[in-house]
């Protein structure tokens, strides 16, 4: 296919009438299509139906070691919960403590209970002027979410084929004092897809901090992710690479089964060293009594084991591949050679993230719901939701039913090709 | 029987000498009781057993407009878990928040939110020299425990057999804008079992507090709670109250089903007005993608209405009914007259409150433990630990088994009867 960039002013009208005629067929259909979250669709959530069924009336809801879980009690969860999250993120069960239903929120009152009273025993981070973290881009809205909420300055560093621009990073973080954690999700990372290589680990493991307390924010969500059964990334454990390294309090870990078992209804992790465990368990002692523990169990006694999790997980993969391999097919037939823009092709995790031409993000964006086609918002995956390029999108494909996500793939095609034409018309 | 405060010192000496052989004996059997706590029993929890087969495989996970529970988003509960909460407290859906399990965790939250960001517009708390906070006392150590680890200030309030004293809390709300809360068990209060009467409710929701952000925490955890079917007392619904008061803002209930299905794996609420929800919702946006809406979903296609959890109370009722029964009737035939303890007679909740004589309560305890009985710590139902007059203990009849708790209650009326005496010898 000719590249855009080398078609002359008139081809570039040409293509365009022909294409908003296009572009007003599909408007037409009034279609209301979704690519904005990282959703399981119906049918993953229908492969874990079964674990409705481990528990009943007749179960003894107790833990190996007689423990009530119907009761108050077990603050940091049930022994069994502890060990096969443990496995499921590759720590020790000594190094976890289960939670709820949402790592989110994990990660808020972590964030929250450094801003109140400090992690072990520093200056609680209200009580400084400044509180500044490092946000590794394109990243996660919702991870700059928490850190905007509470008054924290975000630094943009570029995440490249292997991870955070490890440069940059070091420097930073030795040189400021101010800089108290970094956002990381190292395996098939939000929204690129890149998975953290062994050398990235061990110079985060090993960096210097200017801050006692500076962390690293490990959201390890996508752990056992994986789209294909012959091609999976290894990623290298943080917390024993941070006790090597020297800094064994360096890292708060998180995890959960959110896109595992049910989205809203799963469980979820804290992973660190056993002085983080202990400062976060003295705050969860006023917090609570503790959290769902027969939600715990039922999920103990569903997966049973890291293997139960694997094989769940390519059950899950055979209904995602396909349609990420439909968006990456109708993106390579359509936009291939075209010059207007570049993506990802991830081995795992929930995202495509596509690069446009500098200035189109936005735009593509806009176009695309008047299709009626919803994206993750541009600018979303920067800190204050400003892309300086205005030029990453996030696709989500697993939302949609196959059939959506194809019509879904031709709008967004559409929507690039037509703000791309724009772009170089302006600039001609 | 003859009151101890009448007897001679050699009378108290020689009773001195018989109870301590009648403690010497129980001492060397050994026991292991635990009235500390006030945990549903085993026979509680399996009475709900039945809500483990409502949900299994084949079930429709959705709500009623058709909302997928198994997946993410309805971040304030689904509809119908907020019509069965509303219910239970006496309040409308719509002033309703469904949370995950721990209502404790939703107060830690509200507190934690108005530390950092403020109520509604107004000053975050941890910018101010000064917050406080009213405590009536007796009261809930977990509450106290909340504040405390907030740095906020406790002022004790006596709590009388109508609620609080409210010449004292009018005067203290009013004047000093450093007043930002108060905390309030309305109903049975822990440990007290006093109800508040409409005459307090109603000056509650009239108070004019100095401070905007003034709120009254209504921890209404015991509103379903009671023990007989045909003496039940009606508490006031405080949200209507404040709104005729022309403080729709000024009041945070919450509540659970901690002790109405499963004491860890039920679900919590906060219940207030729309401008103080939206405020809330702002930072759970920020917090999580929401609760559980499985377990909600469990509970309402369980419990039905609001007729399904009265019948289930009453269920309830029938076990812990003889509970208290056997501790008010040991109290009464083993102390009564004796001039060395009052104790309440609650109409429901969860606990009995025990007031000695003054400077006695830690001994007491201390002397129960000898004997291998486990009670709340002396001084844990007042602010920062301390009862000035060291005279109350909570007593909680819930967990021991029917014969554990008759031995508890000997060990208990022994430990008084002998600390007892050591002080009005040491008077003497």
């Amino acid at each position: 296919m000719k590249s855009y960039c080398e078609m002359s002013r008139d081809e570039l009208q040409e293509l365009k009438s022909q294409l908003e005629a296009e572009f007003e067929d599909v408007k037409g259909k009034g279609l209301k299509l979704d690519m904005s979250r990282g959703k399981p669709a119906a049918d993953q959530l229908d492969m874990a139906m079964d674990m409705m069924d481990v528990l009943d009336s007749k179960s003894v809801l107790q833990t190996e070691a007689g423990m009530d879980c119907r009761n108050y009690g077990l603050m940091d969860g049930i022994p069994e919960a502890k060990a096969l999250m443990a496995e499921m993120v590759g720590t020790k069960p000594e190094n976890v403590i289960v939670y709820g239903n949402s790592s989110l929120n994990i990660m808020f009152d972590t964030v929250s209970r450094a801003m109140t009273h400090g992690i072990m025993g520093n200056t609680p981070w209200c009580k400084l002027d400044k509180v500044k973290f490092l946000c590794p881009v394109p990243g996660y809205d919702r991870h700059f979410g928490v850190t905007a909420y509470f008054g924290i300055e975000m630094i943009n560093v570029p995440l490249l084929e292997d991870g955070p621009d490890m440069d940059m990073v070091e420097k930073l973080v030795s040189e400021d004092e101010a800089v108290k954690g970094i956002w990381c999700v190292p395996k098939y990372a939000n929204p690129t897809g890149v998975v953290y290589s062994d050398e990235v680990v061990r110079r985060l493991a090993n960096l210097k901090p200017a801050a006692k307390d500076f962390r690293i924010f490990w959201d390890n969500a996508y752990c056992v992710h994986d789209l294909y059964a012959d091609n999976q990334p290894q990623l290298l454990d943080i917390i024993s690479e941070c006790e090597k390294a020297g800094n064994p309090d360096m890292v708060f870990e998180f995890g959960s089964t959110s896109k595992v078992s049910f989205a809203g209804s799963g469980i979820s992790l804290l992973a660190s060293s056993p002085a983080n465990l202990a400062d976060a368990k003295k705050h969860m002692t006023v917090q609570t009594i503790g959290h769902d523990k027969v939600n715990q169990l039922r999920h103990v006694r569903y997966f049973k084991n890291m293997d139960g999790i694997k094989a769940h997980m390519m059950k899950y993969a055979e209904s995602l591949r396909p349609k990420f391999e439909t968006v990456l097919k109708i993106l390579d037939q359509e936009l291939s050679g075209l010059g207007i823009g570049t993506w990802t092709k991830p081995l795992g995790g929930y995202f495509i993230s596509f690069q446009a031409l500098e200035g189109c993000a936005k735009a593509i964006v806009a176009k695309a719901k008047e299709a009626g086609l919803v994206m993750t918002g541009a600018g979303a995956t920067y800190p204050y939701g400003k892309d300086p390029r205005d030029s990453n999108i996030r696709i989500a494909p697993s939302y949609p039913t196959p059939e959506e996500l194809t019509i879904a793939c031709q709008v967004f095609v559409l929507s690039v090709k037509l703000v791309s034409i724009d772009k170089l018309l302006q600039e001609a």
